[in-house]
């Protein structure tokens, strides 16, 4: 029986824990989650420099499709750790091999990361009370835009709560907010219930916990002008009925 | 002009990032938000250690209402540090301070912690877009209970989401996962929407970060009989709707 660490980064090298790095130095192999996040310094050479350990590039296809694999190291007593930029398990994918692990009768040790989503939340200096679920923008399919993002902004807005956009990320191409906010114009302009309009704020989170991070409060007017820094981004789409207290805290963003 | 730093410990010292160490040592004083977090190893004395910096603890006395004179240090050129266990601006009160500092032209930086919010989102393994808004059980005032939380709950099951409860924390007090417990079934015994029934599974998390941690699932009727470590404790209640996976990782937990 061997260990499986699933272990969170954070945002970048400046938010790594001593509880991540220890759980890494403990592994005997690093299975670096490629694909569900972007980040501007913790690559593979980065995390074999600071653990000492081999770091293998994981794709979707070896996490997800080839968990055999994985699990054969650990069932030859091999311990692993799948890390992964941000958080092991907010919106990753990677809950279905910890359970395989699991049933396998090998220990299952999750180390949480800082996830953008508490990262923007804080940063955003909104109440945290008042999130509503997340909800992700993803790509066209077969020229489609799927209305989701709307519909739950819709339906957060009419409890008050704000709402949490990630933007898609596939092998190929990442979504930027410029992008996302078009489609989601779109989908207003398509649906036409008055989820958004120009005088709606809107935060942008841009490279969070990277050196050219930016998080700015906006009109949705000044955003459709705007030319957004390198990916990855993120966005919040507040509430309309705003505590005297957050519109203060948005205009420290501007 | 001076910087205010707001700077998330994370859970405990484990957790503790290279940013937020960087922060309190570009500080020249640290005030330790003591009223509202708890932890196992994150004093005042092992933060003087690790930063070298003087370290105050600060009530809610000092943060909300002496306000000005945390503003008079930054007026007189001193880099003020406002560190809180966890992150610094989710689930505290923070906010106004940060607002009236940037009012007088001093520079605002937030660090973002690991908050227990995300953690126990990550360790519970259950989907993350599946988070509806949180909510705080409260000391009953003048013997009556606030019934929010289970509004709050009920409205989430409505649309399928799942429910993260922070538990009161006063001065002299601090709420355990039985007492809140205890609480939502009086109020399901008031109110009887049938929001909570001994069929129903919760997530108990204690001591999060710490060595003794636990994170466990199981029925309410079980957590009835249960007698639950030191605080703190947080506690999710899982929709009804739960996927198949949400269903094996629960019994991860188990």
């Amino acid at each position: 029986m061997a260990n499986i660490y699933f272990v969170g980064l954070g945002p970048s090298k400046m938010f790594l824990t001593k509880a991540s790095i220890e759980a890494m130095r403990n592994a005997d192999l690093i299975m670096l989650d490629k694909y569900t996040s972007i980040t501007c310094d913790l690559t593979a050479e980065a995390l074999t420099e600071i653990t000492g350990r081999p770091v293998i590039l994981a794709d979707r296809n070896l996490l997800e499709n080839r968990q055999r694999e994985i699990i054969k190291h650990l069932d030859e007593g091999r311990n692993v750790a799948v890390v992964t930029v941000g958080d092991p398990m907010i919106a990753t994918t990677h809950v279905s091999l910890a359970i395989e692990a699991r049933k396998k009768g090998h220990d299952l040790k999750v180390i949480p990361g800082i996830s953008v989503h508490c990262y923007v939340i804080s940063k955003s200096m909104l109440s945290s009370y008042k999130f509503g679920r997340s909800v992700t923008v993803t790509f066209p399919v077969l020229g489609k835009l799927d209305p989701t993002p709307y519909r739950v902004i819709k339906a957060n807005r009419e409890q008050g709560l704000h709402t949490i956009l990630y933007l898609d990320l596939k092998e190929d191409a990442v979504m930027t907010a410029e992008v996302a906010l078009n489609y989601l114009l779109q989908l207003e302009k398509e649906i036409g219930e008055g989820v958004l309009t120009h005088e709606d704020w809107i935060v942008v989170g841009e490279r969070l916990g990277c050196p050219d991070e930016r998080v700015r409060a906006m009109k949705i007017k000044a955003a459709k002008m705007e030319k957004f820094g390198e990916p990855p981004h993120i966005i919040i789409v507040p509430s309309r009925n705003l505590y005297e207290m957050e519109v203060e805290a948005l205009k420290c963003l501007v």
